[in-house]
């Protein structure tokens, strides 16, 4: 840790709660803080927050954070990164005083605007294939059933643009934040008059924009007060949470990428130009001028919650179950014929089904809970893999390493699953708080103290890896032999998940949908 | 209970142990004993008996039985009826000394011989769908393997054709057991020669045939006197132990069929004509002139026996589970859902696919252990109600009663779930050994207390019932439903499970088969 030189304040407002940290030029966390959020689910499907708390939570986890330095470590304060949970809006007056609860990325009421303005020109056009997170559909359906919402609002913003406000008293976001909206063009880095028209929004309605690692202002005068520092600091434009990630595991050049191996599984990759497939979602890079393409499966770490759950000993309770692990690590590659297609939570990348469901086959009588287990890891891995083979295909580079993240990196199991099926070294990102620290470095760059605002070349300071696990080449072979039948279950099974959907929507007593964790 | 009348003893010689029971003619079990017998498995695949513990095991169940009995009962003893598992054989010399180990139904050595000689012509000539069970392949690989043993045997018979020589001293078994070696021309009720050539023996090696329920011989004097009998007493000729189980749940008429839901399920009805149909497999029947006409499932009570080992409370080792039961009860039908392939064992009726698995399709966060547990019972329940369909079809007779027996029945949710399933009112037999009173029944008959012969007839005396349930006609229409679905998944995996047979193959860490648990 360095006692000299300049600190740094990054917070990452989620869906959980606001943390803040103070990151020192070498990338160490100095303090921490955090405040929860309080989820409001006021029907099936609808998931809320009252928008207040996304700056009340960041303005007292930064006071705690800052209030447990030294004096001295509290004047190398000299600039503040944001970040924060994608895709979530809220509607404000002019005073900044919200006119409803913010609707969240993982809120799924408007399944009929999807399915009325979805499409691939809309995926294209914004990188955002249709589905439950971008906030174009949300609006379309206050403008159908809110209407007076949308006329009110006299600002429409991000989780960024909102928390900027507070900290400045301008209505700016990032061009990497207000992108996750789904309302730019996304090749312009701005607003599209279409998309808005959708939307039911207008300019005007929404934040000026910023690039990633540019001012957006200077801290008001009583935040300064308030938390104890020693002078106003600049607040950097941050970037949306997965994009922070891979800053903050110093993804910066497209032969590496990000995997996220949290409750929902999410790697991606940098890319100078932008380019659509329908495989993935692109968003605003980070880092200016960049593109991030992005796939995503929700039923990541989740499943092997929902597991343990499920079908775990029940005197664990769901905790994580050592004897599990031990077990599903004897059992050879491809399972002895149980495969897994791990739709849980329905499909994303690549094919973006949403009455898709999950699927176990090749059931023995040899079979026991260690091999169900197993085999729903081999196959998010096998989605990952495929996933992956598609982004490469695109940019055209292969990758050399992966760097993971999240709850599952935990899995000394899945850990050389992950290797081992990509063929892929995998190096393991060591700051649980990655997305925090990519904004953190954001941040650092603006300062010049690595002699330029490079924000590539500040993340390769300060993004801190651990262990680097190479692939088993010849078990890499038998699971690849192994996916390509595994690959074949959605197509066989995709009408009979249709089917099953209209049952499901016929007999109420059939629940049509799961609830929703907090992906 | 009858304190005077006819007595008979009857046997069941099963894959596990021979049970030998003494009933009255109103069909009261008086006396009953067992003895175990031991399974020898000398490879991986290979299921063999020492065919002189057939024996020994009936004559030390009988004598203990009898001795059970008050002297005054032991002289209402009139005949002696036998069952037992079908299809197993084993080889003698001239002197009744084995050659070498009987080898079993469930011996599953004789893969190329299936292979090279199984084709419909013979399912259609002998009735019996090429696969595991009949005895013909497995004398068409000794052929092949062991020749010297088929030169050397001087008899080659069925279970109750050793019993038969043991007890009378000739070697001679009933037409509705020696039928199950698959050598029969079934038309014509005896051996046929284009099969006893594929099998490599002659009819000389083969036991004399008398028609079920007449007398095989007199009993030997030395087991009258060491059993304690008054005098000698006539052996019956039975049948094996799915059709003796037909007669002794009294299934006489085409309307009415067995089901048997044990480790496997089994379901037949009675047929006055043969009828080839690639569905079923076909036998001749325990009364005089009629077909069986069954189908047969390996994955029956099987399946919920593993899912409480494999995947339930660990704690309770594999033990029923009440609350287990009782959460799955609460789930409506259609299982919310999840629907399952119940082919672990492989599927026999209607597909006779031996590489089919298990697979359970349509996973949602909502599902719970007891989700997977009903959504295996719904399932083994849609596959009987395929397989009863097309019995239907065949016979063109609507059954109106299904008579349930074996271990399944003790499941409340399973046995309703039957009745609203099939949409059939279903009756549960009461006696436990229901094969064993079959052969009972065949014997009784004989002794003509009934003022005829006519086992039919002797069936309706002597079978004793439970409890009827009635369909719920509200949930049999959901529970189709569904089935119209759930019915897809064999058709779209088919291939799937062909290419993880040839992983399995390829791969000898990847275990090719379950092993045999005594179906």
């Amino acid at each position: 840790m360095n006692s000299e030189g300049p600190l740094v304040i990054a917070i990452d407002s989620s869906t959980t709660a606001t943390k803040a940290i103070i990151v020192d030029a070498s990338g160490q966390v100095l303090q921490t803080a955090k405040n929860n959020i309080q989820l409001h689910t006021p029907a099936i499907d609808f998931y809320e927050h009252n928008p207040i708390r996304w700056w009340e939570t960041t303005r007292d986890s930064i006071a705690e954070a800052v209030s447990k330095l030294s004096p001295k470590d509290r004047e190398r304060i000299q600039a503040i990164g944001i970040t924060h949970q994608r895709e979530s809006f809220a509607c404000f007056d002019k005073e900044g005083k919200p006119i409803r609860n913010g609707i969240l990325w993982l809120d799924a009421r408007a399944t009929k605007q999807i399915q009325k303005y979805g499409s691939d020109h809309i995926h294209n056009l914004s990188g955002k294939p249709p589905g439950e997170p971008p906030a174009i559909y949300k609006l379309a359906w206050l403008k159908e059933n809110e209407p007076e919402t949308l006329e009110k609002a006299y600002k429409i913003v991000d989780v960024h643009g909102y928390i900027t406000w507070n900290m400045t008293g301008e209505w700016i976001s990032s061009e990497a934040c207000a992108d996750t909206l789904g309302l730019f063009d996304i090749r312009k880095r701005t607003f599209s008059d279409e998309l808005m028209n959708i939307a039911g929004v207008n300019r005007e309605q929404m934040s000026d924009l910023k690039a990633p690692g540019e001012v957006m202002g200077m801290l008001k005068q009583e935040l300064v007060s308030a938390w104890g520092l020693s002078k106003s600091i600049p607040v950097i434009a941050g970037a949306g949470d997965g994009m922070a990630a891979g800053i903050g595991a110093a993804v910066v050049t497209p032969n590496i990428a990000y995997l996220n191996l949290g409750t929902a599984v999410v790697a991606g990759v940098q890319s100078a130009e932008y380019k659509y497939s329908p495989v993935f979602r692109n968003y605003v890079a980070g880092i200016p001028g960049n593109f991030i393409f992005e796939v995503v499966q929700h039923s990541g770490a989740y499943l092997a919650g929902w597991f343990r759950q499920a079908l775990g000993d029940p005197k664990l309770l769901g905790e994580p179950d050592i004897r599990l692990d031990e077990k599903a690590e004897k059992i050879p590659p491809g399972c002895e014929g149980l495969v897994t297609l791990p739709y849980w939570n329905a499909v994303q990348s690549p094919y973006w089904d949403p009455v898709a469901r999950g699927a176990v086959v090749g059931w023995r009588g040899t079979h026991s809970r260690a091999h169900m287990y197993r085999s729903i890891l081999e196959a998010i891995t096998y989605e990952i893999q495929m996933n992956l083979s598609y982004l490469q295909k695109e940019t055209g580079v292969s990758l050399t390493s992966l760097r993971i993240m999240g709850g599952g990196t935990r899995s000394k199991l899945w850990r050389q699953m992950v290797a081992d099926i990509t063929g892929i070294p995998i190096t393991i990102c060591l700051e649980d708080e990655i997305s925090a620290l990519g904004a953190a470095i954001q941040a650092m760059a603006h300062t010049g103290v690595f002699g330029t605002q490079d924000i590539a070349v500040a993340s390769k300071k300060m993004a801190r890896f651990g262990d680097t696990l190479e692939p088993n080449l010849e078990k890499n072979k038998i699971y690849l032999e192994v996916a390509e039948v595994q690959r074949q279950l959605y197509p066989q099974l995709k009408d009979i998940f249709k089917q099953l959907n209209v049952l499901s929507e016929k007999y109420p007593g059939v629940k049509p949908e799961s609830p929703k964790s907090e992906l």
